[in-house]
């Protein structure tokens, strides 16, 4: 357990850039924090000694010599980790150089409200803390990301369409109760860019991740950091219109991207097909349990189905042209695509950048890198605990 | 004429944070740059020794005592700025507060190359600097606005559609022969931005400046800074499609905002209701000039007629929707509206909220400002002359 009190401010520097490096070399660590050798070293020595940093007994080649690497000690205590979906829930205990000591992910519906879902959430995480051999009090931070748009500052939710019952309700207020760290909660898609930030150690400055599942979103990283909007509310790309004369979506305007495109559009194109017995995989899995999911289109659609592969390339073709809209304004150098479509494969990346680059301008696309999220369906527990370590170490550095 | 050698860093920290300020008192200024009174206080003096900050003769309020408030100096010199648009030039020479000392704009065509039309921005600024007795030695940067995507660590226009002749062509290198001050090039749309980002004396973090024009642009602050995009394209929002089934644009698009709702446009449909006699004042315009432009149309609409009022209700309406979509995205707190546009007065704006509003989430609207640019027809010179004066104090602060 961390006496943060006891740590100096330059420490809680040089703990947070071996944070963000994973591994680094004390040469590196002394160049990123703009310490001198001597300073770095001697900073380094006291944290190897209070046993906050360890050797990872790796080496690596810096100008000729082998030189150790260093991160973060397991002593420093854990993060709880909670990634709330639409439609399930993920609670995780992870070391503070991010591996997963314990973790449980089952179905859950959010709209069964806070008092239910957030004692589901309390259970989880004292059976994983138990599960992996830590006190609740070696907690450092809990960090969570929730299916809607939040107030960064006072942690409420403010009116999320997917999550009626928690409007302006303060998950960190509910859950600091329980432990001594404090609590942090974040949209779910700005979770994901934070995870997205940290596994490329920070090296790209202005990118986007769009979360295509029961909703679709997107986490804005701008100068290097997760842009949240005057509001709370940036990325909300959901909304934002391919078809004037489109179907009306549940905010009440017409033809939204996540009306036509997202899992639960899919699944009804889907169903449809099956109905019409254009497909009879997807026939078959919905005789077999009643209705269909984003998965079975995505199984379908591996397995070769014409129908449903139409299906996922007509998604992502309207992601695309949303997404043409939002390079053009925002020219990323990467936009790294998440969430319950991943499961699809190649095709649904492929129709994606096919819309984009066809109406996107030659200077945005010019480098542009389209792919899957290299973190993939661990985006969200990765992402929630990156929220809790950086924002710990934020809130100590911030009191030296 | 400052001798930048002789200034420490904490100076030049000074320097910019009354440039930032307009005018400041010297508790401010001390708070502002986290500079501890006493070291402000000898460091202000020194500064008002060597004439480069001047007392104003105001005198501002602090907690009960009358305290007086500081300016740069005109001895610091003079800053020189071009405002290249499609159809015109401006070039100024401004005092480093800003003040215009001597400005010149005229028609002018950006397509006739760089040799013609840098050969007139010499001599502008040449015979400018004359009228108002600076000296050449005594320009302190050059700022210059283009209406073209730059890649601003090269200074190099990239693939400017507007100004094909442009491309790649160094306008940086082209002046850096005339001046002994450093020259700093950018898109028009973003030194629009920094203009306001000044004029609000960085109050506001996250906004955009929209100019409607021969084009259409997006200038982008976030977290207080112009943001450029991974390729120095970003807010190229003009080509971001409104109508699927619309008109080719020249970038080879169906549909896009430019093509549909920017000054030629505009002109255009002015043109077609003057032949078909639906407005009287436009058929008058017409044949006395045989060629309308935006602002006829904004005359006319002014007077109260009901064609050019139609028309630039149509414009303003193309722009909302486009504009939704990125305030989804984006969730700035604040929209400035620019370039000829503005002469057509409020039914232009009211237009463009109404259709925002319409189509944007209610929470990224629910503070949601969008007005004309204060700066109005300046906001093009006070930019280039921001540009000059922020990037010369950098690199000058760099060098330290």
């Amino acid at each position: 357990m961390v006496r943060w009190n006891d740590l100096s401010a330059s420490d809680i520097t040089l703990l947070d850039h071996v944070f963000w490096s994973s591994t680094i070399s004390r040469e590196a660590l002394a160049s990123g924090a703009s310490f001198s050798k001597s300073r770095a070293n001697a900073a380094v020595a006291s944290l190897l000694e209070q046993g906050l940093l360890e050797a990872t007994g790796e080496q690596v080649a810096t100008g000729g010599r082998r030189a150790e690497t260093l991160r973060l000690s397991h002593r420093l205590g854990v993060l709880v980790s909670v990634a709330m979906g639409a439609t399930g829930l993920e609670v995780g205990v992870l070391s503070p150089d991010l591996r997963t000591l314990a973790h449980h992910s089952e179905p859950a519906d959010v709209r069964s409200g806070p008092t239910v879902v957030l004692a589901r959430v309390r259970k989880l995480a004292r059976e994983l803390l138990k599960k992996c051999g830590a006190r609740p009090r070696s907690v450092i931070g809990i960090g969570i990301g929730v299916p809607g748009p939040v107030d960064f500052e006072s942690g409420q939710l403010v009116n999320p369409p997917l999550m009626p019952e928690w409007d302006a309700y303060s998950i960190r207020d509910d859950l600091r109760a329980d432990y001594a760290a404090p609590v942090f909660v974040d949209n779910d898609v700005n979770v994901m860019a934070l995870g997205e930030l940290w596994h490329l150690q920070r090296s790209l400055q202005n990118f986007l991740v769009i979360k295509v599942g029961t909703g679709i979103g997107c986490g804005i990283v701008c100068h290097g950091q997760v842009y949240r909007g005057a509001d709370g509310a940036a990325g909300d790309v959901g909304h934002i219109c391919v078809d004037p004369n489109g179907p009306r979506c549940h905010c009440g305007n017409l033809g939204c991207v996540e009306a036509m495109a997202a899992g639960p559009a899919i699944a009804r194109a889907a169903t449809e097909a099956a109905n019409a017995g254009e497909s009879p995989p997807l026939k078959q899995m919905l005789t077999r349990r009643r209705t269909l999911m984003l998965r079975d289109v995505a199984q379908a659609s591996r397995g070769g189905d014409t129908a449903a592969t139409a299906i996922v390339q007509r998604s992502g073709a309207l992601v695309g042209q949303m997404l043409a809209s939002v390079v053009n304004f925002y020219n990323p150098s990467h936009v790294f695509i998440g969430g319950g479509i991943q499961r699809v494969g190649p095709l649904f990346l492929a129709a994606v950048r096919h819309s984009v680059y066809q109406r996107s301008l030659a200077l945005s696309t010019r480098h542009l890198d389209i792919r899957y999220s290299a973190l993939g369906e661990r985006a969200g527990l990765i992402g929630a605990a990156v929220l809790a370590m950086q924002e710990s170490l934020k809130v100590h550095g911030v009191l030296r």
